[in-house]
């Protein structure tokens, strides 16, 4: 269980019930998932992160689904199992289909592969590179 | 310097200049970067990451660009400054623009920093993400 | 369940039980947590990992509970579920209160999220720090 | 070199500016560090990590040198050079001492070992810590 | 559960049953474990992975014991708990005896230990190593 | 630079002298490398260190070539270059030869793979794996 719990809407604070409704709002849920209700016991914490997450997240010059998959990439890359299975399915919520999360993982896989490599090795960066 | 130094073309027998010629004509370009001069001592290593890369970072569900921001994103969790320096350059060839990497950042970033609040608060999987 | 199992006080050879009793006699507690008991399988590891950790975590420049604090940062950023577990714990014992575990979380956070700003930036470290 | 260069503060735009002036205003200093230079291609992450990080790193249930060594905590476990360099020599401005570093250091290692004895054992959690 | 689930031999297409049945065959077994269940979601990611496996574990200049042992060391490194249970239960399968698992913790809880401390204290590469 | 710099024989005190003392004799060798002499500021931690190590990497149910290839593997991927570079020049002298280093890295960087690939897919343990 998380270490402080979970704080729900009904117990929540103003500042706290802010928060969580603007997190239903933009993801035009009706439900907030444990990781805020965990964090909610710091309700700075919860305001500063949802609202860091709302504008990184926003589409950009990366569309929202490309950001999902790249967060995806650095859950799996952490091992944070919280975190995989949350992204995983704000992913699929965002259109990521059965193809494209095969493909992700793949990609992960040969990224961690290669990165071991090249600090086992011991390889030098390119001078091209270095540009 | 690399642990076993690098295999430059015109040192290297047929199989790795197979590969060599390979990798050029597949990203079209003239040079090797150190990564498989490095690993070329391994030929058997050196083919088999080549041709999993290829098969890997290949069109499909994804696009090769979302697949090297993907990329990028794995390295830079590791740490590995080889892979970041020459996975950003990669992605700079497929397109990736200034405005697109600031924001492949930001993500990385965040996605790092709630995938320890998450493990830090002992968040619980909920379990609607469970199925 | 450990690998090998949990070896208790009562199935414990004399080598074993007084590495358990010295930790109760430190900790002044009553009881043994796992790790100990998994560990006990190699009482040369016992025995040197608990004279290590009784000896760097003694009060000193840094007193207990600060050490305690960083022991968990370790923890969270490892993403260790076991360790996050038992140091909060401990953390909680040595006087950690929950103003201080969320502000502790909000840092470790942070420290995550630049750290991969800092390595995907590829940022060089400035003169003033190298000397 | 940074990926996108520097940004020095006489080539800064107003908001940019605006940071860096809060930066040297609060840290009571009259340089800004290179990870600084390096992010303010992207104003708003700029502006976002420095105001998290000054609610973060402020007093509260925890004083500034106590964040700041858990800083770099985090640092050193995630192998992430630069910040261990400026976080290195934040702490000591904020008062560490080589007697506290050397602790520091002792209680990082340490934390890193148990770490991978815990889950190299397969250790379970223990009832009591999940209380 | 495994986020797409995991497919059952008798649920698999042929390509998939060939690889099933070359594990089978190499590992001299009568069952698939859930990892290869799980990615046969992707055909091409279960026989570039299982090939790349069998290459790289097969007998060399290193035993195949020695290998699964490096595997294990790597795995709870990254804190993987499938990899760990799954790779200690083949490198027993492989001769692993109990005072080799204890030895094998051993060394991977110190090299993390001192990997932490190489980086926290900056420790420059000796000139000796770069030969 | 190390951070607190590195502390020469010449001018060590007697009990720092008594360490590099016998780690030479240890490792019959006439000189000391660098990580001993940044961590000789403390003195405690020195000699604590360098007696684990002693005491793990001895010959025992592992020879010391087998643990110093556990070593690398670990120092590999957590990405400490130091160690990287130090360990591999050990193994070296302890009779790694190139072919096994090869297959050391293969074998690294496979273990990295499918360990995202284990998280990634969110495969869970077998049953048979938990006795």
């Amino acid at each position: 269980m998380a270490t402080l719990g979970l704080i729900e809407y009904e117990d929540a604070g103003p500042e706290v019930r802010a928060v969580y409704d603007d997190i239903m709002a933009t993801r035009k849920t009706d439900w907030i998932n444990n990781f805020w209700k965990a964090i909610a016991h710091d309700p700075a914490t919860l305001k500063r992160t949802w609202e860091s997450i709302k504008q990184v997240m926003a589409p950009g010059a990366l569309d929202p689904l490309t950001k999902e998959l790249i967060y995806v990439a650095v859950s799996v890359t952490n091992g944070c199992n919280y975190c995989i299975a949350s992204h995983t399915a704000s992913a699929r919520n965002k259109g990521m289909t059965d193809a494209m999360f095969l493909e992700l993982q793949a990609v992960v896989g040969m990224a961690n592969e290669t990165n071991r490599l090249a600090a086992g090795y011991q390889v030098e960066v390119d001078e091209r590179f270095k540009m």
